[in-house]
């Protein structure tokens, strides 16, 4: 059996308002995608997320974003490549920042949001992301929708990447995500998700929504969360790999 | 004669508006306070300011604020002091981010505006950012207020601290500033200003308003560029310093 | 039996951040303090929160704030006054706006936070608070600290105002809230708090923390929404002061 | 000979932070677009413009934006129509709020920057524009590309448009806009300019870039005053027009 990692967003309260069960989810993934302050995260939650990570041993990864507070991030903006490369390595610097204040370290950077999907596709915003990594240290391995166009930019750039799937989304025929707003784009059934996952790292195949077998190469698992029934499925999703013999590592 | 510093707040543009003449001020002073997004500066402004700063030898310094654009970090805020230390690191850590991704370093902070005046003299917010610099990394310079028990403070704490005086303010018989809303706070006239800051550097000593000579050790000076007049007092301290063999050197 | 008015903090989401129990607490009080913005609330939440008070025939007042998301308004700022009138001005607008743009109308203005501690007694930030409503729309009722000199201010200065009391917090022996920093500031058991509300609207008193009773002058009182047992409180202090026959009512 | 109209974008200063010079501009215009705080604009400086346009008989317009401060509106976001209509709605009732304080009124809504440009062409977002005017006035005037389909949707919907011509932008032989990105785009020579617009007034026409003349219905002529070049265009534009005989005159 092969090792994979979990991986969650996390640190994403923002001041007063709370989101997700970040003490929940760090007893479960293996990594850590820690709001950066562009769509979600203050300072003081950043760190405390960061501390908290770090006496679990869990991975921390830098969840850069556009620059969108109200819109969470999910909303696609046309940031100029310049200007979105600079964005990055601020973000990615805070992070590094606050996390050697209290001796720990980033290893990975996975964009958040519009961002992760826009640069799946996107040549130039993709190549922005790509730059600043360069730049700021090109150690920092970068997270990929598996399938993705984005993996080839980045691994022909020099970056290492970590190809990932999403517990809790349908497949296409071709690889990829099923949108979110097609039906039955998003999986509810925790031992479903947990059967899918585990064929995924056994066989590297996943089922797509039209029945086929599809290959997927992925070194790191996406769940979630955000909501008591989300936390189920990571945890169902952990059991099972680990009752099958699966070794739960951090890829950095 | 002793060797002295000069700085100045660059990098105060944001997105589109833009503020001072950094080109200007970079081939007069030897520090520059680079703005760190929370009172001014964007991303891609603030790398550019770095850059230009660098490929001076202009020694680089975060001048870390209190999160209030629309107040230019001029307003003073009660930001308890755990939220205030983070603050602080995640402003620095974004500053090295930058600095980093073009070959460059951090070598000081300097506190803006409303927080650099409160935490002269408040010592709750003062042991905020002292610790701030201690975690995120204690050889970052801390510049203070001359005469101000911060640098008591900051030193006791294991700082190394540079005492700063203002070219173009009036000093009080007690050594401290004379508030702004006071007549005769801020002084205009270039040659009076250089004439003033080389018995500065010269003898340790600057006429207060009384028209008292009074002691202040100075370790920089820090100069303004937010229009042509300050810009044209700025490079007349600079040529009657150096005129007087006062070598410019930044501290750090 | 007189009437009273029970208010609440509403619309106090923010993006894909939720905060309170708006729905439950539409159904218990008669008036609803709607976030503009500044310290919490978007657009659009505003206005769905907006809509759903109108649907229930419950008043809607402006819940104004400094300018300050990450600290939820809960952070004192040194506001200049002509900036603070403006800025009050601008979340009354936009907040009338959204009521318009769905057929209702706002009725009062309550400050939030940071804001409504500090123009309790300070004249000058009350001032510009006072002015904002003088010249947006003088016939908007301003809610006051009960026994707070903003009161005096309000009224002489001709607005209409009213004072409130606040469920779940003691009170000194002058009539003024103990400061949350203190223990046994805040109060937890639901039936003394509405016993101590019906002798309130009954009796026109409240007993401090040392025991006295005090005379407690109040049209409205604030309960709180944030939290499973705050709403059940709200409900216990509505059930009690209907039981005894109280008529509930907004002020405006 | 006609009238016409001639607008510009004011009050786009933000804090500190100084644009254009609205003090000259408001004596040229006869109609000011204001920012509303989305792109620009603080409250206290929206109020100062907001004044000084009343008190010389200039019409105010709300200047409505995406939420893109860092961006100054100019780069475009995908925000879905609920949020967008809210965020007009919210934006409007500000500027209303703010013009009502000082006696003044909003007569109508031109879109800014990026929000302008998509809406001219795309119906979702235009839709969301569109039916925030009908909810929150009705008889908000809504300024529009000439020529772009957005005039139809709007009018159909019952608005009152009013169709802009920029006036130192190259048109197309469609009669659109050249691109920004594309040579020759943005026109400098200040007498060709103003002739280019004495035509249009006159004769309803305009040159192309292709040396065609194309058909161009305007009601209002765009001008900036972003810097002093700009500002004496403006100036001539408007001479040129006054020496002909044209009645400048605000639309609304």
């Amino acid at each position: 059996m092969p090792a994979i990692d979990l991986n969650s967003d996390l640190g994403e309260s923002y001041g007063a308002w709370t989101m997700g069960n970040d003490a929940a989810m760090l007893d479960i993934v293996t990594s850590a995608n820690v709001a950066c302050g562009f769509h979600a995260g203050d300072p003081a939650g950043i760190l405390a997320t960061v501390q908290a990570a770090a006496a679990r041993g869990v991975a921390i990864g830098a969840h850069v974003s556009y620059p969108d507070l109200i819109g969470f991030g999910r909303r696609n903006m046309a940031v100029p490549a310049a200007q979105l490369s600079a964005d990055v390595v601020y973000q990615i610097g805070a992070l590094q920042g606050l996390a050697r204040s209290v001796g720990a370290q980033v290893s990975y950077v996975k964009p958040h949001g519009a961002l992760y999907n826009t640069i799946a596709l996107d040549p130039v915003q993709a190549g922005a992301v790509i730059q600043a990594l360069l730049r700021i240290d090109p150690q920092l391995k970068l997270v990929c929708l598996a399938n993705s166009p984005l993996l080839g930019w980045a691994r022909q750039a020099g970056l290492s990447c970590v190809a990932e799937a999403f517990a809790d989304r349908a497949y296409t025929a071709h690889g990829t995500l099923v949108p979110r707003t097609h039906p039955g784009a998003v999986l509810h059934d925790a031992d479903l998700i947990a059967q899918r996952m585990l064929r995924l790292v056994r066989d590297g195949v996943i089922e797509a929504e039209d029945g086929q077998l599809i290959k997927l190469q992925a070194e790191s698992i996406c769940v979630h969360g955000d909501n008591p029934q989300a936390v189920d499925i990571a945890r169902t999703v952990k059991h099972r790999l680990l009752e099958a013999g699966t070794e739960l590592r951090a890829f950095s």
